[in-house]
């Protein structure tokens, strides 16, 4: 096994001028240390042609694998080619592929391409391409004086795609045979961070491989298992057991690995249960129904919704009756039970949900901005309301009852199970 | 005036571990920018003696002021103290009343100091010290080799709190009489980045102050539009200046200036001009009208929304003619169109918009990926349909297509002023 060192360096006076941080080199970072490669710096430098030069023969001079995240693109300020020009005197030529693909995005579009986009399809003669699938630069990995250089698209979902697909395969082959680092996170919703880590508390104390770390995010808590082994299979069989101890105790607050989202362990559930399921939304003004819309194939468990923000749309189109909102408001547990089974009837769904609520900042109905109620409603009668009380922003708001309408839908499919 | 260019060094494993991102170079270079500093390279380096050194060598070489943020904690980890002693031969000692402090601290907590807490209160005999209110270990200013040498912990509500109250007085005045810096971000839709640089090549050549800069951003274009002056006054007319002349070239494309968002500009028209404004939405799925939402007092312009993702809702909750799904398609300029009317009438709304497309990833009707449809259509019969072809995931066409929605609607509106 070879021990790779790296140093990941941004381009972008943005960066400079603090417009955004530099979550490139933190994702970069996180994610090479799975595959164990150090990363001993990370440094960032401006859109100015000597001071790239300079960051780049400082990095040579004290890494193997240098990655470079931004100034590929197509405007004068876009530099990154220039600077590895000067310093590698390697030459530039046009990559056929890319220039087609530009070509063709201006075509669709219906507009004119103008000369600096030509820019972006160069790449260097003696370099691997890594073909862009998310825009238009393509990234580059260089051998140049015994370092691998990597050139990648500074807009991250781009870089990240090129990234997981073309970049670690690459390293992984250069680091020779190596025990396998493997992670799976686990991920929980409707439990805290340091009450999960309560409860596995001895777990996270006494296991060493795998390790297992608790992370807090924003949409719940997630568990990373790491386990390191020599083969993939090995990992895997670790991993499993700690999962299986982890899941026997908080197995209730857990809905996928990975990359799975709430989202789309619900459309699969659906189709699992062959049930399909609308929303009448107040609150959470479609975000919602676009949250399921996400996930491919939902059209065929999700028919649509009904957004029913203004009081009147609860009442013609969606038919809640004048005496629910006359009696108890339109902010209340029975206003989100008549909108679950409202939309339910109107969409010809087996489920529906209600979300009524106070997105703030003022109040309404006499009540405090982030208070909301989320019903379910099936065809066979079951019904379920949550009444909460969020605090934050207007949007915050939104987004946590958003949530709290995936879980209750997410909870109520995995319990017929 | 003196012009200063200043470094930025995060000492911390954490950050090359991808823990967290380096927030706090993000944050003081916003902070610096004002004050017009220039700064020129952010450096991230571990917990490790030597590379610390190094790191603080290079610095020196590039910088009048370094401004280094961790590593002055009280465990063997922190090594900022050390490595700058090291590069500068300057001597240590106690400050008394830091070490006061956490005498008192561990008093009031009844806990016992571990030696390793002293470490905390050492500082350069010649520094000034940065009384630290929000946290034990003190900030240091130290003159060294003509450079200005800024240590500040890593905690960012500490490093801010001395930052703002005593760093920025002391580049202040070491500055001496200094020039405003302010500068404006305008911002566009519906053009790309190289067109509009394109647009006002010549502008941005010759532009020296205020300087203009565009940049991509990922629902748009910006161009930050930068001024010193003696005076804010000043500053201000000489952006307002450049800004009609930006606008004179690209205006058709402006929606709105700094923190501005085209739906916030969209719900404040419909205010001015009385209108109210719903949408049918099959391609995004909730998406648009959730945007409008997310506006604090959108409730009075936008009653509500139908998401109509299936064909058999768009006939019959929404009331698309059987006769355009049959001959059209539900991909279609037609049944975007009557799907405009159709909520518009059924919301009782002066403006309806309609959205029908193929998210992806499959085709649909014989459409590929990407294809969609905008609609846009007035109680007072105006209408208009945009088709467009994006490229990208399911989840980027929806967010486009969301975009040109807003697009469509923003335009319409500020033709009717």
């Amino acid at each position: 096994m070879k021990q790779l060192n790296a140093e990941i360096i941004g381009v972008g006076t943005e960066l400079l001028l603090g417009q955004i941080a530099n979550t490139n080199a933190q994702w970069l970072s996180e994610q090479l240390a799975k595959y164990g490669i150090n990363v001993f710096y990370h440094t960032v430098v401006g859109d100015n042609l000597n001071r790239v030069k300079q960051s780049f023969s400082i990095a040579e001079e004290r890494a193997d694998v240098i990655i470079v995240t931004g100034g590929l693109g197509p405007t004068e300020d876009d530099m990154t080619r220039e600077a590895f020009q000067a310093i590698s005197q390697m030459e530039l030529e046009i990559h056929e592929p890319t220039m087609e693909k530009i070509k063709a995005y201006y075509a669709n579009q219906h507009r004119q391409m103008t000369p600096n986009n030509k820019k972006q399809a160069r790449v260097f003669k003696e370099c691997q391409v890594l073909d862009n699938r998310a825009g238009m630069a393509p990234g580059m990995i260089v051998s140049h004086r015994n370092r691998k250089w990597i050139f990648l698209p500074g807009v991250p979902s781009e870089m990240k795609h090129l990234v997981n697909y073309q970049v670690f395969p690459y390293l992984k082959k250069l680091m020779g045979n190596q025990d396998i680092i493997k992670s799976t996170v686990l991920k929980f919703t409707g439990i805290g961070e340091s009450q999960l880590e309560h409860e596995i508390a001895d777990l996270i104390r006494t296991q060493t491989n795998p390790t297992i770390a608790p992370l807090a995010q924003h949409n719940g808590v997630v568990i990373r298992i790491t386990a390191k082994e020599e083969t993939e299979e090995k990992a895997s069989v670790l991993i499993q057991d700690v999962k299986s101890k982890i899941l026997k105790r908080v197995g209730d607050y857990f809905y996928g690995v990975d990359q799975e989202t709430m989202e789309a362990q619900i459309i699969t559930q659906l189709f699992k249960q062959n049930k399909t399921v609308a929303a009448a939304e107040s609150l959470t003004g479609g975000m919602f129904t676009d949250k399921l819309i996400s996930v491919e194939g939902a059209s065929a468990v999700c028919p649509g919704g009904i957004i029913s923000y203004d009081a009147d749309v609860k009442q013609q189109l969606l038919g809640v009756p004048e005496e629910i909102v006359k009696e108890y408001g339109t902010v209340s547990r029975e206003c989100a039970l008549s909108m679950a089974e409202k939309v339910l009837s109107k969409m010809n769904t087996s489920i529906g949900l209600g979300f009524t609520g106070v997105a703030g900042p003022g109040e309404l109905e006499g009540k405090p901005a982030g208070t909301g109620y989320v019903a379910l409603r099936t065809s066979d009668g079951y019904e379920q309301v949550e009444s909460f009380l969020f605090s934050g922003s207007r949007n915050t708001v939104r987004r946590r009852a958003t949530l709290k309408g995936l879980e209750i839908l997410f909870k109520y499919l995995k319990a017929q199970n």
